[in-house]
């Protein structure tokens, strides 16, 4: 079981044009700063925080309890002129975990209710349950794109991979967030290996670029982000011949 | 002519796994840190920073001086573990402006080369030019999509409208990034409102879903931005019949 | 027994002037940011950061493990241009502490030694110890001194209160800080609620100022201070009669 | 004439216990945070901020505008939980600009008034002032205090240089305010080198401490900041025999 933490800004599109149209530049620091934080204080607790939409985001929350939940959702409160609510939920899958814990939170009203205000709507907890995250990285594309073709034909390219894989990673129960870069990270519990192996492949028919796939599998998001980054770094140096590599916690393994 | 600033972090790709890859949590917080910082301290001198891939930003820059891009550059390199470089480029549409902002640092060498560090490469400065934003936003996602479908879905949904978008607006040299929620800003000199009509068919024909777009235009991006904000404003509360309608800054017009 | 960090920026002096001094502005951000970076990461694991002197600052730490500064460090270390050694010590007193914090750390080479980097020198833990914080705040400042006089001059009255704290409870072992407005938090393991309050009149008595001062015990910093700023509200609304209150932590009560 | 900005938190004291007292930690973070964001807007602009009490803050904003003033006035209302007022005005001294500040914002009600809010009160703006910056800093502070004894004695020790600078620049209508280290930005328009120099010595007549100062007198106080550290770094590196250095702007000599 994966659990998943939805966050949402309390009334957020009103109160951006309330009184007038807030300037946008203040919105984005607002927004950036924000899901720095909150990654902040999720990492802290062993959790990882995706931007997402960012008056949106999904975190990873395994081991991260209730009480932890409320005590980041005070501090923002606090240091924010906006509150936040959220809703907790977990599954076999990522997008169930993420989906229950949507469900969880609609249940107390709308996004946009002024009435609904710093709920923390709980569907279910993960006991014991573990992470897998695949940190897919594209192959060269330093010399490929970012040094030859312009900034913005760059930025074209990795969005059209990135919407391959969200199609063919959804079918499988997975999400994935870009990360920056060329960098995707994939929430995929029970996604094997393989399967991840011919979804790269897909995106190197339709676009001709070459993937490669660091999968890592442990009790935190923090962990296995991090087993995940590690067998990317194999990959990248030739430490084993496939271009998808899975690490497993020991603890997890025995 | 609109200016564009090509943004790029110096040789950050060995950087982020040297000596070994470094938390992906850490990664995310500076990323989005350095974007919030960037984006006050553009808009401070009347431009506006999109994140882009966050490794690559880019930002419109009318008005800002090579002075004030050396002072901004200067003030990341002695906050951040990283440095910046820049390119400076104008052209008529803004996907010729970020070429040529582009072009001028690639000449420099490869952005993962440890040699080329705080460069400032300027092909070109827009002397009393303007900038033209469009603010699109969907109709009512909040009923239809936020509070009804799990965040991930909602997330999809938005992330098939931007492609849409970046497809279609690609053939009119503007540009279009994602500001959070279900809001885009398109970069969009010399487009009309009524082409901006007729993509904005497009999606509703594709997805079935209805945007509106506010349009400014100004001598800066700060303005544009504001303006636009305003037009979107009227749209929203009915002042206007169309879903496209645009502002310009008093002192252009005549 | 308390427990206190020392974290001190490496080699800082000679970083702020090379190759030539940094603007002080970006001294300024960079030293608030990493204070307040610092605060938030020793809060969500019960501790509580002071700025002191910026580039050397304390924390109490009591029931942050070994394991949870290093993972601090690394974090400031990956996102800062400067990295941090720090030096744990326990101590009867918070003077004693801090003093075998620094001790352990001086061993391990000088402040501006390019060779001592990002050191975790540990001289003791705390087992089982416990916190006692006074939050000490002047009584009406905004009608006496804020809304009448110059700002500066409230600040040269709000240092010399200061001053005469610093004096008086360093002859207790006590440690005492500025935390902002008219308001100090004093570390005071072992220090009677009598001691403080002779000490808030020696205050009285030289700048004819009264003083209030809620006091908080607990297993940790977080805890202590909470309960020091409930005993200050019970003081504010009238429901103690003295100027000195202390609240102590259920759990340890009993 | 200099020009300076008080900065004042708006009804800060009752809405840090309002429901109940917030964490410490959320407060220290967001003081810090307010305090960085600020800094690097003035500076921007070509200001200095000083933190001075957090909740009231100093700035020399020789060359910003009232309508810049208004811009950062809102950026923060649009990103805090809190809002700022704020009073400009201009003297001979910076004792007297500071003072014409307060008394221009104080007219409009107290800091603790939930009436008064986001007020911009001008009492003067300084047309082709001048700002003079004393950097003063203590000799070998590391080898004398920092790696020899505590942590907490060396705060000690800066403090009680910082309160005799404090007393003695008062007489000559000069602020002063510690910035970190053992580092104090004195503003002194009007104070003449040989002046300070008598007031370092009486500090080491009092404490048997060297201290030196760099002095840097320009247009802006950004400017006036960068010349005084040059100075101390001629001092620094024996380029000049006396412990008391000015330089000024070139453009102001002529
Ligand atoms: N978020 C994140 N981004 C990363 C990470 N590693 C690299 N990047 C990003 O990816 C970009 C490209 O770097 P690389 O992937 O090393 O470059 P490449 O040319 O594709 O080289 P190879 O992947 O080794 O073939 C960098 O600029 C970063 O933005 C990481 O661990 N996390
Ligand atoms: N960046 C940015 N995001 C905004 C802005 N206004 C709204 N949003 C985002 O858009 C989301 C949805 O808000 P709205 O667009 O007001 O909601 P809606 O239900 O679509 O309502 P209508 O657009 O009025 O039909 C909010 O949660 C914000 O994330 C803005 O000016 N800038
Ligand atoms: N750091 C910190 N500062 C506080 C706190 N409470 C108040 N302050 C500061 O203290 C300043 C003065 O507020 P108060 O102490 O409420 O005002 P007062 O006029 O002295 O009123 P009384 O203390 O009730 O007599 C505020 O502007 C804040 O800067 C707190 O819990 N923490
Ligand atoms: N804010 C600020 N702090 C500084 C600056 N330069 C040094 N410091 C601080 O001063 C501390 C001591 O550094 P130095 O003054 O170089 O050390 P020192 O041993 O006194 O050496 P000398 O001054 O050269 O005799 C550093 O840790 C910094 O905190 C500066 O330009 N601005
Ligand atoms: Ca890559
Ligand atoms: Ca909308
Ligand atoms: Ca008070
Ligand atoms: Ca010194």
């Amino acid at each position: 079981m994966i659990q998943m933490t939805l966050i949402q800004i309390d009334n957020y599109g009103p109160w951006t044009v309330t009184p007038s149209p807030k300037a946008e530049s203040d919105l984005q620091i607002l927004q950036a700063e924000l899901y720095a934080d909150l990654e902040q204080q999720f990492a802290a607790r062993g959790g990882l925080v995706f931007f997402t939409r960012f008056d949106n985001m999904l975190a990873i929350s395994n081991n991260i309890s209730i009480e932890d939940h409320k005590h980041i959702q005070k501090s923002i409160g606090n240091r924010y002129p906006i509150t936040i609510s959220m809703g907790i939920g977990a599954g076999n899958t990522p997008y169930d975990a993420q989906y229950n814990a949507t469900k969880a939170l609609q249940k107390y009203g709308s996004a946009q209710s002024p009435k609904r205000k710093e709920i923390l709507a709980v569907d279910s907890i993960a006991e014991n349950g573990f992470v897998q995250i695949a940190h897919i990285d594209i192959n060269g594309i330093t010399k490929k794109l970012t040094d030859t073709v312009s900034a913005y034909d760059t930025f074209l390219f990795v969005n059209k991979v990135y919407q391959i894989l969200m199609d063919e990673l959804f079918k499988k129960g997975a999400l994935i967030f870009f990360i920056g870069g060329d960098n995707f990270m994939s929430l995929c519990n029970g996604v094997k290996t393989n399967a991840l192996l011919k979804i790269l492949k897909i995106v190197d028919e339709e676009l001709n670029i070459e993937l490669k796939a660091g999968v890592g599998k442990a009790s935190t998001a923090y962990k296995a982000a991090n087993l995940a980054d590690l067998a990317l770094e194999a990959i990248r140096e030739g430490n084993t011949s496939s271009l998808v590599h899975m690490i497993e916690e020991k603890e997890m393994i025995n």
